[in-house]
């Protein structure tokens, strides 16, 4: 039987109730298919802070360089938010992680399932049958970690700074995930750039055009970003694959997640090349709701379905997790966060929804 | 009696239709009012080009250079579309525009008049009753005219690369009018930001406090840019006054436009030192719709209504101007763009409409 290893990552807030889930369905996975997950456990954001001192310690570190991937919690909360930014659980914990792995693509689908349309703000007549799109965001280029960056004093005068920057070869590789993709599902792309202002927005788009010329099959079009946040807003059904760099990925992936309204559901992928990848709930570590046991573990169970996928390349279990979650939301099951009151609906805690995903698998 | 004078730049598409309806408006406050508004006018963005080869021809510079103010209509459409970015009629009308005249606050207005509710993509239990927000756009500054920016080759390797730069007198400058405004509205201030990774945004969130102190009376928060995005479509009313970067400026307010699904009826200012300032509607050229009469003339007359408060300081007439357009919703009067097709609603051309307003003055 195949062996893979994963390092866990529980973090904080809500992270180790989801992450407890999530391995039970790991667990019905192995049994059902000829596979182990070695499984090692490692501390990150707050818990690292609070435990070793560091967001990312080296020991965490050194099991995620040992593993085939990292299954990632979420991090943060109000106990470490007076930190330098630099330290902070989310920041000290994801950048560092997404450096160190070169995890350049990071995957955010924005699902509303159809049995969910009501907990999106959306008008029904917007989002009827739902939507299903996905952000293809680069994720360790951008002005997120050109240089130079910092805060300088000039002439007595104050300045912040930072640079924007991306080479051809990077906006290509990402390009082509985002093509490759796209003909596996609608077989759009949207490219999202400001290359009415951007001078490195000029050379995404050509690039971006160059690349789509070997995927003739693939719709491409461009959409300036502040004209993109509108039409999520207005249309969100128009789209298929938005293709962004780091920085536009990062606000475009979050309103669209919200446009879902459920943001509990919502997992997300950070890959590099070759299969090694990490995989993360969209949502925060929603310190308001942790220990309580109520938390949503859809979006973790979502987040070990896209390693089965995109790491150890079990299209076939993946798929069988991905349509358990959909049977228990079409037999009515809820967790608060998903909760309308209407017949039909039954109320479940983290637990119960974890026991019904891994009943129906 | 007073004499103001504006230069009056149409632009494309629906520009010159709407800017009509601007001007009668005008015409009406004349006659209330001891003024004169001494008009000139002159071409922008694809007429400019069309007509003097430029979207932004000296001639107009040197009218607007003789004004108090600027009403400007919008640019830009297909037919220009094909040309480098740098001369097309929005970028190279408008950047060169706010750089000459130093319009460093952009005034970005995101109100759902009760009335209209109806055409939000939003649930009607996010937006009842209305939200009014605005937004506070840093507009000289930032990733928009910062350099280095630019496309070179490096070890055979093309990027493209911008800068993002703000000073500690920029941050202090725009952030001092958002108070001011703020303290004449529900007195908070939700200031945008990128801190946990860019450096310029630490240095905005610093100087945003500093000044925040002296303005007790006014409620100042933080929040990062991509929950921002998230929090305007999940509770839109949680916001009084925005304040943002130019590039962040750029997003979110189009984002929060977009969710009143009312484009057609946001005005927007420009302003620099002083009371020279820059008025035009939010919303685009529409060349869809151009040519038909049937464009609602309500931002452009909600930007000279600005244009009446901000730069010649004439708050009543602004505040009946205002008055007037909600009154002529109020008695269901619609352009097709509002139309819902209820009971009470009178559907009308643009003309019809901005006679409507005049009337009600
Ligand atoms: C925590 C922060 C640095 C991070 C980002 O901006 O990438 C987060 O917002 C995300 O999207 O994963
Ligand atoms: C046309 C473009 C350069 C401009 C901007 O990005 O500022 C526009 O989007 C705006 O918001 O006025």
């Amino acid at each position: 039987s195949e062996t893979f290893k994963v390092a866990v990552l529980p973090g904080d807030g809500i992270g180790p109730e989801v992450m407890a889930e999530a391995l039970k369905v790991l667990d019905a996975i192995e049994k059902k298919y000829d596979v182990q997950f070695e499984r090692r456990h490692a501390n990150v954001g707050g818990a690292g802070i609070d435990l070793e001192g560091k967001a990312l310690p080296q020991t965490t570190i050194d099991i995620c360089k040992a593993a085939d991937a990292i299954l990632f919690g979420s991090v943060g909360g109000p106990k470490w938010e007076s930190l330098p930014p630099d330290e902070q659980p989310e920041r000290g914990a994801l950048l560092p992680l997404r450096k160190i792995f070169g995890l350049f693509c990071n995957l955010r689908p924005a699902i509303i399932f159809p049995a969910l349309t009501g907990s999106s703000t959306l008008k029904e007549s917007v989002i009827e049958g739902g939507f299903n799109l996905l952000v293809v965001r680069e994720l360790t280029g951008g002005i997120y970690f050109a240089e130079p960056k910092g805060i300088e004093t000039v002439d007595g005068v104050r300045r912040g700074f930072d640079t924007m920057l991306y080479t051809e070869p990077e906006i290509e590789r990402i390009t082509r995930v985002a093509f490759d993709i796209a003909r596996k599902r609608a077989s759009k792309v949207c490219s999202i750039d400001k290359a009415n202002v951007l001078s490195t927005s000029v050379l995404w788009r050509q690039v971006v055009e160059r690349v789509a010329k070997e995927y003739p099959d693939v719709a491409l079009s461009h959409m300036y970003v502040d004209n993109a946040a509108m039409q999520l807003v207005r249309w969100p059904k128009q789209f298929d694959v938005l293709l962004c760099g780091n920085m536009f990925g990062d606000i475009i992936s979050d309103e669209a997640a919200m446009l879902t309204g459920s943001l509990g559901m919502l997992p997300s992928a950070s890959l590099a090349e070759g299969s090694f990848g990490m995989y993360e709930p969209s949502g925060g570590s929603a310190p308001d709701i942790a220990g309580q046991g109520i938390a949503n573990p859809i979006a973790q169970i979502l987040s070990a379905s896209m390693m089965l996928r995109y790491s150890f390349g079990m299209q076939q279990a993946a798929d069988a997790v991905d349509a358990a979650v959909e049977k228990v939301l079409d037999q009515g099951y809820r967790t608060g966060d998903i909760y309308q009151g209407t017949s039909g609906e039954t109320r479940v805690n983290t637990v119960e929804m974890g026991d019904a995903i891994v009943a129906a698998l």
